[in-house]
């Protein structure tokens, strides 16, 4: 948190998020133990063979989980209708277990869209069981991912809704449900007799138990994923699962996208806290370890490294927040979208890149200033390190961000709103250079324009960064 | 072994190497099996309170790693004078498990100082079971890391060697001792009395037995290491433990330098074995998976990224079978060194370096093509990824080899040696590029030159690697 | 094998067992490592979304387990027209690895219904790879046990059977699906329409893969045992299953009794095994341990206990051979049966529930043998411990084997059928004592006779055992 | 607390006990996610290579082990100078966690002799801290076994103490070292140059660190149990370790056997309270699951097994309460004992063998009623039948207290002292048949004495128990 005051200036919450931060010092060691132990068991039947679906964490995991709920990572959204009090939460959060962040965010992926698209019923049966501010709220989760993948949604949503009065009734499966269990979900899928692409889908608010007291879904099994561990990957069965529809059908899409803007954002703010996290494990090893007579910070290429990898931090860190802010103005907008709108859109495809990108790399370097200790499992930094790739390839991959980000350039000219942002601030011949080059990218040929676009895009998000944190700074 | 044969030409041992290659098609489900139970037990004790330390591998382990020493991994070195089958038949293992290349490196580096400096009564009796051609021979293993770190040897090592007769006591403790319960293992200890710095160093050969026939060390634990899990690392309590100064106990940390030689070239070659791999097994996906209407291997950018990556896995390949090359000049040398030895020194330091950067890299990169697949326990790349960072580490942090590679070139004009080397087939201007920014840089202060090394050192084994690339083609 | 010959006498295919049993010397480690690892993972979709539900055993697993298929645990029953190979196999085999005995049973639990009850179709299609000579033969399995529990099957089978042409379309789920992943497999179902109990129910053979090669069924999960680890048990999603008919609908039930008819005897044979090998273990410990100045053998109340648990160990296997002995008999009849059907019937049931009590005890006790050591994982005993527990507890209950050998008595007058066939070598009071306990017991009211049953049937064993006993040392 | 209360009448603390019962609602999660994941890790070394030897239960562990703590199971015994609330706490404790009350009795055990036989320096330094009422106080451990053996204390205990000054160095290892990482244990040793039996071991105190705060002893690994996971049992090295004396030198074994005495009465509670959940748990199943019609409970022949059983529960309720009524009595006793001490032993004795066979049966037993579903590690009767035979095991096997229960009646006539005690209550028949049974059995020859002697001592043990339930109902 002393690092966001340092670069953000003071913070709103400041007493809340000290007292957060504080109970971590008991959290850490619960943290450690989840991911420790592994992929918990699932408890499918009860022992009169009924389904039960119960996911065996250890107890003190529903403790420190249910702590950045009351701490209001969901609740104060809508309290201070604001999204910083879910990114200051979730900063903290994420600097002590990563994969921690993710339950909050997809609650909030999951109120928000209930809040501006559900019914008034809707809404009051499902709101106040999400917001309440005391003990494990009711949990939401965003499930779009099926079994041939996550990037093509259009294509490879297979899960048919068929409607049955006021509800729909799903009938599918998806592949990486994040956060399985939670008592709501918001899920995509395609209304019977809908085309095969994404024009064909909606979303559907799920819940986990049906009106009549049974499970709606099931839960085939949990991932073995390589980190993240503190929040349960499942496969979902969905079989005329009872559901709502959101908005209108025609603009699902649109809805499945807002909902990752949020998830982008909140990859975003985690990478950065990982990162900060790995280098300051990486620092309290180097001030104290000796070597060659003395302590490893003291050698001049390490710490070239600390001071480099720290500049790199702080951009991160102010890339991050911008996207926050910017989706902290636009959250509310819904289709057609202002130009403030795809702004965020493309600072949002620079942000969960590049930030991923530097904790993975950062995360990697601080395993190697442990040395051989770096590669047991019996030190955080193992654990940073693949929590670290898990970031890099949850809400999208590298690729999946270049080219989106590149086609928000091509179609809505977001480079432009981008540039006209930055300009006041902007050192004048780098933003020159930048943008007479983004322009000359986007006259290639497809084939030239796609295949070149990595070291573009690189560029242009570390020249927004690096902008950023100069306004931050000068501010 | 395709891929060698491509840049390499014809290689030696061809129809050995393609039955050895055969053989893994079996062998990979062994491996696999191996790395997904973690660590194995260490039974300590019989049931009658005997202490055994016995490693709880699947019997299909034995099996496995028995194929590689048959082969000749270690015995065709001496039966061909040459360590280029222990190199070929290195890629092959590490393309399908890089851990396993480790025994055999370790088995290698202990039959060599055995061979250069035993007795020949040492040699007499422990030499002909390493080499033992059928079943599994003895193994060796070089243990010099203690707790306070591999780096700094001349403090970290606090065993002490006590002389009693012929025979040497060994008191101490190491702290990862890799192939751990290996038969013979080469050992650093500091002989009563002398000096504490990497001068009083010296070299001793340690026996799993004593003479009369009990244990000569205890295992205190097996280590939870990230990744390659296919070759035991342990702690190793010696106490008293019978061994044998193998050459002058003046000139040890010569040997110890001239065992860690052949674990560098080794860790250079299954670096880019297992970037291969990780290409391999992201071409096989995106020739499969299909996205936005075609496969995925067809979207330019994917297209753009296989064939950058090929071009850099060519050149790793080019740079560290040079290292093996030039080492296979060397390995006979002794203190004093020719300047081809110093040479080699370099150029190993270069390629330990970029290889493992290259492997971990493409590691990562193998992920992100998988997508959320990736970063499950099922599937291959995520085992690749967790076993590239040990790669990175092993041997040597690239702080480590920056920092030792610098010191060549400034006490032995390593460096120039090298610009000779390469001049034949170079770039001119590249070359004079290089060679003046090398220049220029050992001239600045030590704060400098140390803690700017880095980026220097990438571009000089890049270069290294592009040019060495280049020689093999012209060939 | 030397304790079966010392009591049977020469053995049939004495050359074939010894080979095998020679084997186990390198199995045994197999074995102990795939119990030590607990439950196999099971990887249900390869990389592209297909579903192969594979179980990852290490690949020793399908070694050992080849071993008993090619020394004929299946063919050789029907080319010498006898089960007694597979029961002095299954000997061996239990000795050193109780679990992996199950594969074998409910593998020729399969082939032979399809042999008596297949068309010459199914037999010429499924008999051949199920009886091949090398290599892993296509496995069988027997899943009668849905979620409401498997002793009541004429309730709990749920799964609907329903026509299709030659095929009968099969849907449901079974909960304890030994040996899963087996290419075929008979399954208990009910047909449409047919009633809800016990006469409702018939048998099918379910192929592995569907005619159009996409998996038949699939496996939710492997269940996490406390023993028996060497087997896989599953539960089976069966939807819209193809399978075969087999005998008359209308006989169902009698074609599920036949099936348990050899997983029974079977599973006495297991049980008298496993208690020899847990008395093995403890005589080995008993020797060399010492305490209070001799050996822990040397005590007189361990010798009494060692002498005592041998005498029951021979009466068990004299009870579980004779029961394999009449079902060599009888296991070629159908409906309606002979009387000597009905004595097998009774014999089966007290060697079930007595060798697997036996066991049990004997199990508990090699433990304690062991002091301390006996409760670490570390040590065979406790695997034999947790083993005896599943065998006591598959294929039916102490309670279910009473209730059903008392039915058997009340029905069939089996009791008389028993005593008649004990009365050349009973002693005469023994016999007559008992018998009219059981005539005595079989007049009491419903309640009562069910209610005490169990001193009963347990006398009634013992007798049986120390009878058939005295015969084999008699002959 | 009820099945007490029914038995004993109105119990001393009912408010405390009510209130500790009450948390394990909460509880019997932890205890659950404790087993499940099986041994713990250890943690040898911090990230700076200092021995730190940390035992890494997930947080909640040390919440509910501190539970115990403070609702009194130590301090308790202190302050209302008795037994009792250990006794009853312990059962509580037990019937959730039966290994959980091993920590509060090794600790209990540490604080008694350190209070009878301390030097006021040392319980003034050492008493403060075990007795703590809020958190965590400082937990005791006893040390005895080796690697030899449990039994035969005077030969396996190969640990020797060197005086030096106030205290002594203890060097030696030691193999079951039960609440391993406790701040304090008291351990067997062997003064040098006593003699090599059990007259030649005296009682020392050891406290966890040194004077100089380093570590005092290390803990080599821990034992990978089958049952009583939630204490961890570790190999301990002691080297030179710093520690006091208790008592005189020469009265060693007697202070070591007291120590037991505790332990076995706490095991026999714990026996009943693991017995009194099999059988709860086995209930709560009968009562629900349906089978032919009716619920399983309603079957005559599990019904009459119910009510045996619980008829073998109550007895063993009573012979262990019996027990600790009479420890009561005499642990505050020191050398030379008293005629109600010798008593004591031998009901002890009794005890804990009969108590413990009870749990064994009845754990086995539920699983059976549970069928298929008992093998499952999902369910509790699978872990309360691992508990069970540690139970069985722990504080010496069923022969040892058969043998030692023999001599307590030949050396000190304590089964006279028994049938005096119970003469008052005892069918008069019954007692005199059991009595001349004993004396006749006590004139046989050694060899017959000892060989024949499991037969007898569970007579007795029934007996006693039966005549000491009529006891208490009559009362």
């Amino acid at each position: 948190m002393s690092f966001c005051r340092e670069i953000l200036g003071p913070l709103p919450n400041e007493v809340l998020l000290k007292e957060y931060e504080a109970w971590w010092r008991e959290g850490q060691a619960i943290s450690d133990d989840v991911d420790r132990r592994g992929t918990p068991w699932l408890r499918m039947f009860d022992r009169f063979g009924n389904r039960v679906d119960e996911i065996l964490y250890p107890p003190d995991y529903w403790k420190m989980l249910t702590k950045g709920y009351e701490a209001g990572a969901v609740w104060r959204v809508f309290e201070e209708d604001s999204i910083l009090p879910f990114m200051l939460l979730g900063y903290v959060t994420a600097f002590h277990d990563p994969g921690l962040n993710c339950p909050y965010t997809v609650s909030l992926s999951t109120a928000v869209p209930l809040h501006k698209y559900g019914t008034s019923e809707l809404q009051a049966r499902f709101l106040p069981p999400m917001l309440r501010r005391e003990g494990l709220p009711w949990q939401g989760a965003t499930w779009m991912t099926e079994v041939k993948g996550g990037s093509d949604l259009g294509v490879a949503v297979e899960t048919q809704a068929r409607p049955a009065g006021d509800l729909w009734l799903l009938t599918g499966e998806k592949y990486f449900a994040s956060n399985v269990g939670a008592e709501l979900a918001v899920v995509a899928a395609r209304p019977v007799g809908a085309p095969m692409n994404v024009r064909g889908l909606a979303l559907y608010l799920l819940p986990k138990y049906r009106e009549d007291g049974t499970l709606n879904y099931t839960v085939r099994r949990l991932k073995d994923k390589t980190g993240t561990r503190s929040v349960p990957t499942g496969e979902v069965e969905l079989v005329e699962s009872e559901s709502f529809l959101l908005g209108r059908q025609e603009h699902g899409i649109y809805l499945i996208l807002e909902v990752l803007n949020l998830s982008r954002v909140a990859n975003a703010i985690s990478a950065v806290a990982l990162a900060q996290r790995a280098m300051a494990d990486a620092l309290s090893f180097a001030e104290q370890r000796e070597a060659f007579g003395r302590k490893v910070l003291g050698h001049p290429l390490m710490h070239t490294q600390f001071r480099e990898r720290l500049v790199d931090l702080r951009r991160s860190y102010a890339l991050a927040w911008e996207a926050g802010s910017l989706l902290n103005e636009v959250w509310r907008e819904s289709y057609p979208y202002s130009d403030r709108y795809h702004l965020f859109r493309l600072v949002a495809h620079l942000a969960k890149y590049w930030t991923a990108e530097i904790a993975a790399q950062t995360a990697k370097w601080a395993m190697e200033v442990h040395g051989g200790l770096g590669v047991l499992a019996e030190y955080s930094v193992e654990r940073w390190f693949r929590e670290a790739m898990v970031s890099a390839i949850w809400e999208g991959t590298p690729h999946r961000h270049i080219l989106d980000g590149l086609e928000a350039m091509e179609k809505k000219g977001a480079h432009r709103l981008l540039f006209e942002h930055l300009s006041a601030v902007a050192d004048d011949k780098e933003l020159k250079d930048v943008s007479s080059q983004v322009e000359a990218h986007l006259h290639l040929s497809v084939e030239k324009r796609e295949g070149t676009a990595e070291p573009l895009f690189w560029n242009l998000a570390k020249f927004t960064a690096k902008t950023l944190l100069r306004k931050l700074e000068g501010a």
